[in-house]
């Protein structure tokens, strides 16, 4: 099969099709025979491929990235389930995940490990358990909730329903970057406020240095300073400078050392944290838990569902400028056998990860910095003179996509596992997973479409570059949409601080009907158009989904022109609940043969989409 | 007196005078009698234009800003003289200098109070006497230091040599306020130390949220949020806001509660700290330490003729549109009086506040946000579209200049004197001085020359823009620019540490001969055109300190030409040790009949001020 093969017509397709083979749970394995046929041609020049500076950058990047939320998440995990899951268990998951996802996956990019919801699904497993009277059996109850999670996985990868993910838009993924976003943001405070439980009273003075020093570091990749490589170099080893810095700075002997800052704890290494075998017995738990355990261990699978293809979505998102083909439904089946695995020897079972996903894409990004040159007067109505300005202005030329980095994080974290390693990562001060959490937080907050569009709403109109397109909708109608955004961050996050937590994947998922039936009736075409797009719109991405879908708003637009009679001449806004100014934007998407249209509508869409994200490779950077 | 006089030629000059009448220490009187008459048109104005909105701002950020920082510097004086300067002196101080000079003061835009070289003099005078052995004659020593001040500032001010002034550039004046910045910066390190020091663990969380809280509100200033009247009115008052915010928060009863803050001392109003009548006995000491203190009294004159002094031109400087006239000679004699009330009452002595005073005037001034359009299109010589954007720029309109936001500061300290105001005080964690110290030292760090310079060297060639006038220089010359700076600001650091201290007004003023002597000699005229200029260029300035001085190096550059020959013709470079690309510049500023070449000379100076100082004002706002 030829590698340069046109994905926009690929064979996994369920257009055209009628009677049984129309329907995807009666076409077993049909998603994962394809996916795999699509991506093993790649696979030679994914290990070739991952020879260069950049996939050395980006492993550094993507290690600390996540080694440090993971051992934070596992702090988070000991409390929560009294010792059970500890900094090995936490090392052994986000080892075998990387592994196994870096050597098969078809999509090497989402980096796999654990996450923040995972640590929230633990421990409220652990609370609830505790609240039936068997936490004695919390060993055997989770691993049987992950055997249940691992064979519903396996159901949804057979049975092709990784293909609803080509549904996610913008609406969703961005609501729930904004949930994981606050969640962090969250999660470094209430580090910080154990700390200072704990009596470490250093530790809000350390977890601030730690994120400014990142936020800085990173802001020089932005700035014109040096040369490319130099700032670029600074701002991909943030990370690594600022945790060396700062774990050197807190063993200098004053008043912070003195301070007695907490450091990660660490045990015997290769061993469970608390005294078993790895094998957990799970045979021993009575039948009646193991029923119980189903349920569970389907929301489990909702979660994952969610989130780890949202991951993959980010990770090969619109602004990436992909070649290799996606494979949602082999990988799905995969995370299956992970859970299956970590459920037995008893460890988190790791899933991918969402802040980071992305990050992990945008460090294998070559990024070029280009030169603008700008005339520029003031608004005088007699006009000054016209002043040249040289500007920067970076743009993504390739994406490094290959398993090493992936491959390489694994055998870090194998690495880490060994005795003399985990010496080193006990000398790190717990303070800094404080600064970690806010800083992947704050940088996933502000490249969030809700961030964008409320800081649009502030804008004074006058500064509004006229080339945003948001400038034919009215203030109230994106905040209207942003609301829609905020109704789900809310009630997710509501839900994660009580004991119905397990329950909040239900609500998440959620978004994607409430997007594809509700707001299509609440919003014009022309509003979604701009406001919402598709996370990953790639045909590289979308073929492994079975193609593009037709949105609705646009699909409903069409059926009520048709209905209004007409094929050539425009409904007079009639019906649409639009405002004026949208005309224009309308007619460019709105009545031309098939093919024509298409194209201009891809075309609205983005400029849309380039409107709408300015900063987001700023917010990743 | 019209007081839309022509300060260009103002009759307080000593150009063209000869004999006798030359002589400035040989005319007395001379520079205070045109100080007093040049201004005093303006005292009724100065009041009624008192009344409105900005003056209000100005008066709420230049009171937090003076207050913050002199009771931090008070709290360092009390370690260091062990509790003579206690708060009651500090405000005591403060509200003397505010009272006299806001009505007496020529230069009201100059606010005076406690700084933290006065406070530096004053420990290290108290270091001497110890060393001496009459550490129990320390009140009447220091009391004879200030009468010795008092009557040098008299003859200063009376032989008119407040002048010399006029020869201060940025050269001088820029290094002078990197070091005030960097002992601010320090000094905010020294206070969380400090406080460490005395189990006071959570100040350093809490100077570091102040801090970035300070800097976020008012970079908030210079987005293009909300409208311009908001944004205005939040960076107005950010120091307000955040004292009250962190303070509040300090209160909440948690771990930062807990955690013991120490918080501002206060002792009865209106007493002195120590038991002691206000009028210090000064005529009980030795005849022998009386002359003593002489020489010690003249190294504070010279210290507060260049603080001071300098204060006035940055509060006065080029940037801000002013229209009132200058009085450095009264000034200088007011503050003569102020030392010689405040040594015999036993208080710190005040003078201009250095980074502070430029704050003053920047939050009086009224600021328009204007629309600019620029073009934009990238590099490619094929050449993209050109596509609009907006952009704001800011541009200062007018200067409240007036004396109620001065006076009503006096009162605002008189009123913190008394005890119910003092309880007020206390309940201020102490760990926001440090704060203050970084937030008002940065903000003085950023704007000075020998950062925009360093950074300059530091950008990418290509994104510099092509009016920047650096662009005709080498960079190793701006560096070997810079390093002179540099050299001032390292040796008054670094006597600054010790107990030579005292002596470091010599380093600062040595700066001015420097340049005026030994630069003209390293640098081509060019080169200092552009990389240099006075700190105050505006007519109304210059006329109390006799007009505006000929730079040597023009002088020198037209006297080479004169001795290479011809008159309209330009040697070719020869002798000026300067590079390629400057004659463009050169014959721009160069021969012309005299009145036309000043108007060209001013053009380039004005451009390159321009070019060099492009962040000034965000730097300030």
């Amino acid at each position: 099969m030829d590698p340069s093969s046109n994905y926009a017509s690929d064979p996994y397709t369920w257009e055209g099709l009628s009677g049984w083979k129309s329907y995807r749970t009666l076409r077993p394995f049909r998603g994962m025979y394809w996916d795999v046929r699509r991506r093993l041609p790649w696979y030679w020049s994914d290990i070739r491929d991952g020879f260069n500076y950049r996939t050395m950058a980006g492993t550094v990047r993507i290690f600390f990235i996540n080694l440090l939320p993971a051992l934070a998440f596992q702090l988070d995990m000991t409390r929560g389930t009294d010792g059970y899951f500890g900094i090995n268990e936490a090392l052994f998951s986000s080892a075998l995940a990387a592994l196994v996802f870096s050597t098969l996956s078809c999509q090497p990019l989402t980096v796999v490990g654990i996450t923040g919801l995972i640590s929230l699904f633990n421990y409220t497993v652990y609370a609830i358990t505790e609240q039936c009277g068997i936490v004695q059996l919390y060993p055997e109850f989770i691993c049987w909730v992950s055997i249940w999670a691992a064979i519903t996985h396996w159901m949804a990868a057979i049975f092709n329903w990784c293909d609803y993910m080509r549904y996610i838009t913008d609406f969703s993924s961005n609501a729930f970057g904004m949930y994981v976003g606050i969640i962090y943001m969250v999660k470094g405070f209430q580090e910080v406020t154990a700390l200072y439980g704990e009596s470490n009273p250093a530790a809000g003075f350390m977890a601030l240095c730690y994120f400014f020093s990142i936020v800085m570091l990173e802001w020089i990749g932005s700035t014109v300073w040096f040369t490319p490589n130099i700032r670029k170099f600074i701002s991909d080893y943030a990370y690594p400078i600022a945790t060396i810095w700062w774990t050197g700075f807190s063993h200098i002997p004053g008043h912070i050392y003195n301070s007695g800052l907490l450091r990660v704890p660490h045990s015997r290494a290769f061993y469970p944290t608390i005294d078993r075998s790895w094998l957990v017995p799970f045979w021993t738990l009575p039948v009646k838990w193991v029923f119980v355990a189903l349920p569970v261990g389907i929301l489990l699978t909702l979660l994952f569902y969610y989130d780890h293809n949202v991951s993959s979505l980010t990770a090969q998102a619109k602004q990436f400028p992909l070649k290799k083909p996606a494979g949602f439904h082999w990988d799905f089946f995969l995370l299956g056998c992970t859970c299956f695995i970590g459920g037995i020897v008893g460890i988190p079972l790791p899933n991918g990860l969402v802040p980071q996903a992305p990050v992990h894409t945008d460090s294998l990004t070559e990024y070029k910095d280009s030169l603008v040159t700008s005339k520029e007067k003031d608004d005088d109505p007699e006009g000054g003179e016209w002043v040249q300005h040289n500007r920067k202005v970076v743009s993504a030329t390739l994406v490094r996509e290959q398993r090493i980095s992936h491959f390489l994080m694994a055998l870090a974290f194998v690495g880490f596992m060994t005795g003399p390693l985990l010496d080193v990562l006990h000398t790190i001060p717990r303070a800094l997973f404080a600064g970690v959490f806010w800083a992947v937080g704050f940088s996933g907050l502000t490249a969030m479409n809700i961030t964008q569009n409320l800081l649009y709403c502030l804008t004074e109109k006058r500064f509004v570059d006229p080339s945003d397109k948001r400038t034919t909708l009215k203030k109230s109608r994106i905040l209207f949409y942003v609301f829609w955004q905020m109704m789900g961050v809310a009630f997710s996050l509501g839900v994660s601080f009580t004991r119905a937590a397990i329950g909040f994947p239900v609500i998440i998922i959620s978004l994607i009907p409430l997007r594809w039936i509700l707001l299509p009736r609440l919003f014009t075409e022309e509003e979604l158009l701009i406001l919402d797009a598709p996370t990953a719109d790639a045909d590289t991405v979308l073929a492994s989904m079975g193609g593009r879908p037709t949105l609705p708003e646009v699909r409903m637009a069409e059926e009520k022109r048709r209905l209004d009679g007409g094929d050539g001449e425009l409904g007079d806004g009639t019906g649409s609940g639009s405002s004026s100014g949208l005309g224009d934007l309308r007619s460019r998407a709105g009545f031309k043969d098939d093919e024509e249209k298409e194209l201009e509508r891809d075309e609205v869409r983005e400029e849309a989409r380039q409107a709408v994200q300015p900063t987001l490779r700023t917010g990743h950077a």
